[in-house]
């Protein structure tokens, strides 16, 4: 291996990334821009990540030639994941491969805009007298006077006005510049800038919640709160691996990988400012205050933090605290003074986002013992009973972001998304037009579907042929049967002869996803003493939380079956709410951080009684 | 005039700079690092900065012929204020015409390490339990814990660990590499190194007087507050003019030239950092704190804000309150997290600098009416009468700092010190051997004693020949001569034919001086209704002020004559105390603010009696 960089070219688009020789083609098109699929997190086994080369392609592969058909190979196909560069290459991206657009995310909650600004930032109009022979007090204390004046609540004695080197810098100028009538705009007694009143376009402020999955991030205005917009994207580090797990081993490798990562996810984030400002027309450099949520991992990629001690027991977090710092560190060209604030972790996998969701959904001061399920990658469980607020993660694994799935897909055009039957299985697809595969609430409706109409079993086999009942319908009982690799499966859809297909090894994987919250929820239940049917609230959080309807994600265990339908309620997702209000709320970030004093950190593996209580929650419950 | 850099060699040691054409030789020197005496402040009046050149010189303009003879012109000398280079040039600067080397200056004071640290910065050793499956707290959680348990004034409800994201990103590994055994490093409950234990050395600070003339510096041991070395240099900035004023003026021309009077000063504190840690052996990353304290301009110029409205009535500093930065954003390259804290400043020219002496003189805690003089090229004035603090100052000169006198210079090799006489006039000289010029306590000494000897009349006349009466002795009579002025003058020295003399001219400026500080003393007595003989103590303070002797500082006026003698004392550089103080001491910075908001801040000027008290104390007091 030189030093030589070589060049990769990737089509459509034309967009080209220089790299070291010897890296793989995921991590190439990553430094390009483009994230390809790799829901098996890189091991070559689920064959998303196809590419076909235009010219010379790289010699294949044993996985490669196990997974690609000989002619596939000759035409140039290979797995993005399996092969590395050694010399320049062009690429072909099918859309199938790609990771792509905007895709239906919740990122609304019932607690938007409940929280309002707190003077955070505030913007005082001043008049002042200008210095004279009378009156030589430093320009400091002139302004320290007025805000005295104009601010009720200023404390001479206790509100000492600071302000940074480079505010000083201009400011001299500046109030002679406006003959001392101006505004100053204070985060808190410290004075981060002075302008002409009339110059004055609103001040913003930025909530990010870094998924795993999906990055959502709004603009706010910080004086009223109000949303200015929202947009949402994919997390680029999932090229690197679809779970925390292969991130942090990523990250791990050496102090270059750890800031490639945070350099992939630092370029989203700057991206998503740019589109922000772009849609609503602001001003980056009005944006005061930028609050980032997140699970811990997430949250340590995002600041540079090495996470190789979440990576194996007794999985160990850096911080607990939030971490405030310059936005400038984080290499963003915000406001000058911009100031960055990542949450508070609980610890180990619990993180800031669920804090984030436990503020925004007031937790603390639920009547009654209340639970709240966050559904994402990792799925988060908080049980408040009696003033303990218990919390804990459970590896769910993407299973319900569409990923691991055979035909599994973001919630984006052409997924299925809701799943109803009579006679036949009937699906609703994201922007209409033939189903292209399921996404997470698809995933569930259908599990509860066919479990329903008795095609799946509670222990989780699918069945076929003789097996199948007599009451399920003819055009359901056409959809079923033996696949290639000699398990059952369900035919979703039949386009050009190739088959959307729901395979018994599918039903596997959401078991194991469904399980590992259902028992994560019954040792909290278990530790706080009290039974399901004590919970008064159930709340479903997480930006895909709000589209899973509610009797399936009982059928299939995912929420205990013995709650009446009334007692639960989808919040949407809270945790980027609760990033919304701390954007523009001081008093919000130190609930924030009582809150991560405050909630108990329950290591499910901890638990003597979790392996069986998992064992048993990969049965579906009876109906 | 073009964009084209020209080169500036100064010899001896062929120190280079590269210029645009048009800037003067003493810009181009400063550039260089060498300071070219400029007493007349760039005038071209005193002749003080002659250097020659080597090959081709400028053309001399008309204040040079008018100063220099044909044959120096002819031989390539010129005067580096007035020459400005269009071409590449050589230049011999001779080494009287240099600011240069260590010179005598007080450093010390009564008040040195009478504050001990209070714990700004705390080491302490931890021994933490590592993780494990029992104990899966965060890594900070984790030493907050054992700070909690080795710290009783540790409070968890309020003491926040906090740490920069650098710290952040170190810690996790460091923390596994210690066996999570080491020494936590903290500024309050701020976490600013971890280090193992055996791996410590000391830890530091530094303190700074930056005067209008010279720089002190010293190194103190954080922990214990010893005292590590100190050193003293020119303030280079005295080759754009060597009083606050002349620097205002330069800064305000344009944002280049205040960095650039920004940047001659970093690169001396830069220097004398990397003296101190030359000589001590300390390692300048293990530097925690920085605090610099000096008058109002100087701190200005220091943090790179503009002067300007310090440079004319009525006199506006930027900032009262202390300025607390990261000391990287001085360019000083201390310890990473290192914090530069700059005095509070009363207002107008009472600086830090005052604060800090009235700090290190607990000037506040004075019994009776107490006066404070701190004599250096502004003489800085505070009355303490029943509790409250009165504050001038006065444009008393350079003078007591040697220049602006014909055979002044600075208190080093050569200068005359002390002046008696009893036949004759008897010179102590420093370093011993033939004087070569006068510094302020030599300057002082030598009008006492020419006032006692009849030979300087009160109202300031030089007396000569047929003037002088009968009871001058002999020797004494010979030295007075009227010179090529036409101006009376006294002869000191004559060597090689040439003669140091003490001119009419020189007694003037020596009246101004004295003069200046005398009447602002009266407008401070008569603001606060006391008399001069009401003072129970006279502090006098500065770098120059325990070489000036009692007896003929009051002859010639600069202290109140109807004081005892016991009533005055030389404090000595307590502005560097009091710097010095806060640099180990989080308490004594509380104090610093206080006194700032404290202190009434006169101003001279707007006084009506200020000009008639001038014009009186012009003149010599009665013996």
């Amino acid at each position: 291996m030189t030093d030589t960089l070589i060049r990769a070219t990737f089509y459509p688009g034309g967009r080209t990334a220089l790299l070291r020789p010897g890296m793989t083609l995921i991590e190439a098109a990553a430094r390009a821009g483009l994230v390809i699929n790799t829901p098996c997190g890189g091991a070559g086994t689920c064959g998303k990540c196809r590419v076909r080369f235009d010219g010379a392609a790289p010699q294949p592969g044993a996985v490669e030639t196990a997974r690609l058909a000989a002619s596939e190979i000759d035409q140039g196909w290979r797995l993005a994941c399996q092969t590395r560069l050694s010399a320049d290459g062009k690429a072909h991206v099918p859309r199938a491969s790609l990771f792509g657009g905007r895709h239906q995310i919740q990122t609304a909650s019932d607690h938007d805009g409940k929280r309002a600004p707190d003077g955070e930032i505030r913007r005082i109009p001043l008049e002042m007298p200008p210095p004279d022979m009378s009156d030589a007090a430093p320009d400091m204390t002139r302004m320290e006077r007025a805000l005295a004046e104009a601010l009720p609540d200023w404390n001479p004695a206790s509100d000492a006005l600071s302000a940074s080197p480079d505010v000083l810098r201009v400011l001299g100028a500046r109030l002679r510049a406006t003959g001392f009538k101006g505004a100053a705009i204070l985060r808190g007694a410290r004075l981060i800038d002075y302008e002409a009143v009339d110059a004055a376009q609103p001040l913003y402020a930025l909530a990010f919640d870094i998924g795993t999955t999906t990055v959502a991030a709004a603009l706010l205005d910080i004086e009223t709160g109000e949303e200015q917009g929202v947009v949402s994207t994919m997390n680029p580090q999932t090229a690197y691996g679809d779970d925390v797990l292969s991130r942090i081993a990523y990250a791990g490798r050496d102090d270059a990988a750890l800031r490639e990562l945070q350099g992939v996810i630092l370029d989203a984030v700057r991206g998503s400012v740019e589109r922000l400002c772009d849609e609503s027309g602001a001003d980056a450099r009005r944006i005061c205050n930028v609050v980032f949520t997140g699970n811990t991992t997430m949250q340590h990629l995002l600041c540079g933090f090495n996470p190789t001690a979440l990576g194996a027991a007794p999985f160990v977090s850096l911080h607990k605290r939030g971490v405030a710092l310059a936005a400038s560190e984080l290499g963003l060209t915000l406001h000058p003074e911009a100031e960055a604030y990542i949450f508070p972790v609980v610890g180990g996998f619990v993180g800031g986002d669920t804090i984030a969701g436990l503020l925004a959904a007031d937790m603390a001061h639920a009547a009654g013992p209340a639970l709240m399920v966050d559904i994402g990658t990792n799925g988060e469980i908080v049980l408040m009973h009696e003033g303990v607020l218990r919390a804990a993660s459970t590896a769910a694994g993407p299973a319900f972001e569409g990923a691991r799935i055979s035909g599994g897909m973001r919630a984006t055009n052409g997924a299925i998304e809701t799943v109803t039957y009579t006679d036949d299985l009937e699906f609703s697809v994201i922007g209409g037009g033939a189903p292209t595969g399921l996404c997470g609430s698809g995933l569930i409706d259908l599990c509860g579907a066919l479990l329903r109409v008795g095609v799946l079993r509670n222990d989780g086999r699918l069945l076929v042929g003789d097996e199948l009942g007599a009451e399920v319908p003819e055009a359901i009982r056409q959809r079923m049967r033996t696949g290639a690799q000699g398990e059952p499966e369900c035919v979703l859809h039949v386009s050009d002869g190739a088959a959307l297909t729901f395979t018994q090894r599918d039903v596997r994987e959401v078991q194991l996803g469904a399980g590992a919250i259902r028992a994560g929820i019954g040792i909290l239940l278990k530790q706080a003493g009290i039974a399901p049917d004590d919970l008064k609230q159930v709340l479903i959080a997480g930006g895909f939380g709000s589209f899973i309807r509610r009797d399936n994600a009982q059928r299939i265990g995912l929420i205990p079956h013995e709650l009446p339908h009334d007692s639960i309620r989808f919040a949407g997702n809270t945790a980027f709410s609760g990033a919304k209000w701390v954007a523009v709320s001081r008093a919000a970030r130190r609930d924030a951080e009582a809150l991560s004093a405050r909630v108990v950190h329950v290591e499910l593996n901890q638990d003597p009684d979790f392996a069986m209580e998992f064992a048993l929650a990969m049965q579906f419950p009876g109906s």
